[in-house]
């Protein structure tokens, strides 16, 4: 059955692989399925039909057969049971490396995602400059304790897991403020996700698409 | 095997509900399972045998036998696989309430708690009354989409399942600041969840340890 996925016809980080499809496409690189790509813009993924698909509008989706799905949380944890290499077979470690995956979207991103309000989107707010390092404080919390728990660990819980492909994705996004590389133990984790062959074309796919030029 | 979550010994809600081990309870409920609560204080959520359970150093935890979990969206999702009642037979639907699952946690709650901050946390800052509104915004942006796509439905993808318990407890944050009410369809929403007697019960057993007085 064809997988579809849908992405930024341009992505705005040029092709950083910050995009949420990069995700999904090394989700399927690691379980080694095949899919399609349904490029959409800005304008479209608020339309209706998109909006079918995704109730927020937004990227990425997953067409398998009749099954729509959005959330690259659910997108990658639908992959990873029902395709070897992304969750354990012992059930308690299935059940630990779930959570993972929940901490990097409920505890992890959500003050990812406030910084990137502060910095980008009240860019131009009178409050900006003052209110940016508090935020960035919250972030910092967080990367604390779970550099404390990853401690001297390859991964979370045991060998690669769904949790890691979803938390090395979420903590990518702290790179580019520099706060990735104040936790030396995580940027190292994000780099040894990076450098796993699935990552590495997934992320070639979707430069393909945004390289500049 | 007995199951034990962890919850407040005192919540700072004095039995609202808000508190996340409601959800736990909730899920357990529908479940039929029996459960130990044990109370911790926010010192010592804070202390290591606490973190060893939860690295975030909050409630709730779960444990059963050998298996330790933390992050509500899997706790719940391991009891709604184990047990009737909170996902559907069918394959794709099942897929699509884990889903509803992560729309709770990933793209509904990251407003919320934004909005929880920037009422709360920053308070006295001096642009917090400025700044409010806008945050509020977000949250009604969000809640604008998903009650388009809920419609006149009762729940949001055929029966009840644990992505409709995980979002009715993720909008129920919302109630305190009014802006849940704004949104009719939403309010009927959650207070269907609420009526239904496992919440019910959850609810009371949270009230009996947190009611002031
Ligand atoms: N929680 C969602 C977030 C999806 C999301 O934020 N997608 C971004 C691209 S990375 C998007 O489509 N943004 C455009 C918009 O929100 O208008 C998920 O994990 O799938
Ligand atoms: N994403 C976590 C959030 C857990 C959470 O925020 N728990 C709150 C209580 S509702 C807490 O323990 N707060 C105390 C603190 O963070 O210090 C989950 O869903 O389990």
């Amino acid at each position: 059955m064809t997988i579809t996925i849908t992405a930024f016809d341009r992505s705005p980080d040029g092709g950083k692989g910050l995009a949420r499809d990069t995700r999904v496409r090394w989700a399927l690189e690691e379980a080694g399925l095949p899919y399609a790509v349904r490029l959409v813009s800005f304008r479209a993924m608020k339309e209706p039909a998109h909006l079918a698909l995704h109730p927020f509008g937004q990227i990425p989706t997953y067409e398998e057969g009749d099954l729509v799905l959005f959330e690259t949380g659910a997108i990658v944890l639908h992959i990873a049971q029902r395709h070897g290499g992304l969750l354990p077979a012992d059930a308690n470690a299935r059940a630990r490396a779930i959570a993972w995956m929940f901490a990097a979207v409920n505890s992890v991103e959500p003050p990812i995602l406030e910084f990137f309000n502060a910095k980008v989107v009240e860019r131009d707010k009178p409050w900006a400059a003052e209110r940016l390092p508090l935020v960035a404080d919250r972030v910092r919390d967080r990367l604390r304790q779970l550099s404390a728990r990853l401690g001297d660990a390859d991964w979370l819980d045991g060998d690669f897991s769904a949790g890691d492909l979803m938390m090395a994705s979420v903590l990518l996004r702290t790179r580019p403020s520099g706060i990735l590389d104040e936790f030396p133990s995580l940027a190292a984790y994000v780099a040894r996700g990076e450098a796993r062959p699935a990552y590495r074309r997934a992320f070639a796919a979707q430069l393909a698409i945004n390289a500049p030029g």
